[in-house]
């Protein structure tokens, strides 16, 4: 992310995010429609009919598509990580980054097992937002900087995106965004995230309850939340929702991190994240909270609590899936298959 | 399946699970020491570490392996199809095989998005089993040869089999079979299967009050169960899950009609399906129960409820990625990355 980045202001996020457009229901009805004469009983297929709807609605094709699947990750760093709030130092992020770059990390294994396309960015690493018990994590022109940066990582014609993050320290980021945008005492929204023991989940729960403190603005506006009390990389997921919307692009959320970042559009419009799902049901305790506030059913529940995209990566193959027996799948009719006797 | 089918009998088939071989510990915990080595926090990945380790423990190697994964669904049709138990007639068993050699089926379509090979068997479909409310759904003889049927379906060298069956009716002899094996009413085992109304769940329950009645062997052996109220392809079933041990395959289970045959073995001896996971919950209620009987966690809860394989199919790509992180990623020390702060 460099300064030369096109300038974004929040006024102009708060437009967009008002004006996002809607649903393609006619695409939706007509995929049900096919789904109704596929050989084998009429929602049978479960979620995966219902996937294969959705991706048509938000595509806005009545033949949905997943051959061009991408998987991106946004790595940002944090002021709060010198407060002992993470079971790993913040020089873990640039060397995981690296870790990605060179192939060995859990998300590199996925998005190869699910033939997709990964992209990971860094966001300043060696500049960590401003540690957020003492003011805002980012300036405003810092915040919508990554949110720009975020949405030009959306390209024309991906048939979905998933996305992650890597960031030492951000689940007490996120937890303090779930406080400062739905209420709630600190503790209900943190977790060991990566590993911490009681002292340091004590320790989050502090961290945030001083944050709050520092940033009476938080509690406000979400933009403001995000921008007090998250991070580079989180701020970029939130473009990257905006920009999937406009270009027509399923999203896939991942874990606790990636989805408050998300949540932050939702408490904007409560229709921001219809063209989202979320892959999976993090371990980290406050992510059960968060999809009951967004009224999101994840499609796994795995007890996973890595991030980077992992959990998100992973919802890719069940994508496919649901396309290829939409696609794919005879018809009653043309495969003189017997419907129902009574 | 034809007469010349080398004859098993039901004793021989009762000592090979009293002597089925137990996991491979030591491959088991060879591959728990990698997982710990590799770079995210220990546990991170939750089910999918458990997956590695438990396909390790079951091939008998410290390297899982998953590039010949298998689906093999087996066909059979039942007497009690003709007391109107199922929405669709009886043809359909055929028609629907059919559909599956034509590449028309979801199977079809999961198998090749999985990259999968899948084989169809069918078992005598113009010859259904007998109407289990007149006695005996199988002779031994006939139940014994389908099960040595399906244990030959399972070749050397597999990295895993999904098993998945079609069987017009066969939900009602899964939901009798249960009754037999575990207790409780007809009523608390029957469901709508492929779509029955009221008045055909009222019917599928008396069926299975009749079938009861009919057959008190049932009650006294899980053998004896499977012979009088189960049906060709549910045996076949049952033997490919035992020849799956013996060949060091993990299997996956995909339904109520197949979880309810392999729960034959489980009564016969409770670590018989050590080597087995379900793939999914499915929506025909049954199905829930006996997970908690079996203490079998489903991979998914998506709602299906179409059988012939659809929800473990769904399971390989799942596979696939647990045996690629584990497989494909960096260990810290490999990565250079820094290990826990405190």
């Amino acid at each position: 992310m460099s300064n030369a980045q096109p300038a974004v202001t929040f006024d102009e996020i708060r437009a967009l995010v008002r004006d996002l457009p809607g649903p393609d229901l006619e695409a939706g009805t007509a995929a049900l429609e096919r789904q109704n004469q596929l050989t084998k009983p009429r929602g049978s297929l479960g979620r995966l009919e219902e996937l294969a709807q959705w991706i048509a609605t938000w595509q806005g094709s009545s033949t949905p598509q997943m051959r061009r699947p991408r998987i991106s990750v946004f790595a940002g760093n944090h002021g709060i990580a010198a407060r002992g709030v993470s079971a790993y130092p913040s020089e873990v992020t640039a060397q995981m980054v690296q870790n990605f770059i060179n192939g060995g990390g859990a998300v590199n294994q996925l998005s190869e097992a699910a033939d997709a396309d990964l992209r990971v960015y860094e966001l300043d690493l060696d500049r960590p937002t401003r540690d957020f018990t003492t003011g805002p994590a980012m300036t405003e022109e810092g915040c919508a900087r990554a949110m720009a940066y975020g949405m030009m990582a959306v390209e024309q014609g991906l048939h979905v995106i998933c996305l992650g993050e890597m960031g030492i320290a951000n689940t007490t980021s996120a937890a303090a965004l779930c406080t400062a945008l739905f209420g709630g005492e600190p503790s209900d929204w943190v977790g060991p995230g990566t590993g911490v023991d009681a002292r340091g989940l004590a320790r989050k729960a502090e961290t945030i309850a001083a944050g709050l403190e520092a940033n009476p603005g938080a509690l406000t506006d979400p933009l403001e939340a995000l921008r007090c009390l998250g991070g580079y990389e989180l701020a970029a997921i939130a473009g990257a929702v905006v920009a999937a919307r406009l270009a027509q692009t399923p999203v896939v959320l991942d874990g606790y991190a990636c989805t408050a970042a998300a949540a932050v559009l939702a408490k904007l419009d409560p229709r921001a994240l219809d063209h989202c799902i979320v892959a999976h049901r993090s371990a980290e305790p406050g992510h059960a909270r968060l999809l009951e506030k967004l009224g999101k059913q994840p499609l796994f529940d795995f007890g996973m609590r890595l991030g980077e995209g992992s959990g998100a990566a992973l919802a890719i193959p069940i994508l496919k899936a649901a396309v290829a027996c939409h696609t794919g799948m005879a018809t009653f009719a043309e495969a003189g298959v017997s419907g129902q006797a009574h």
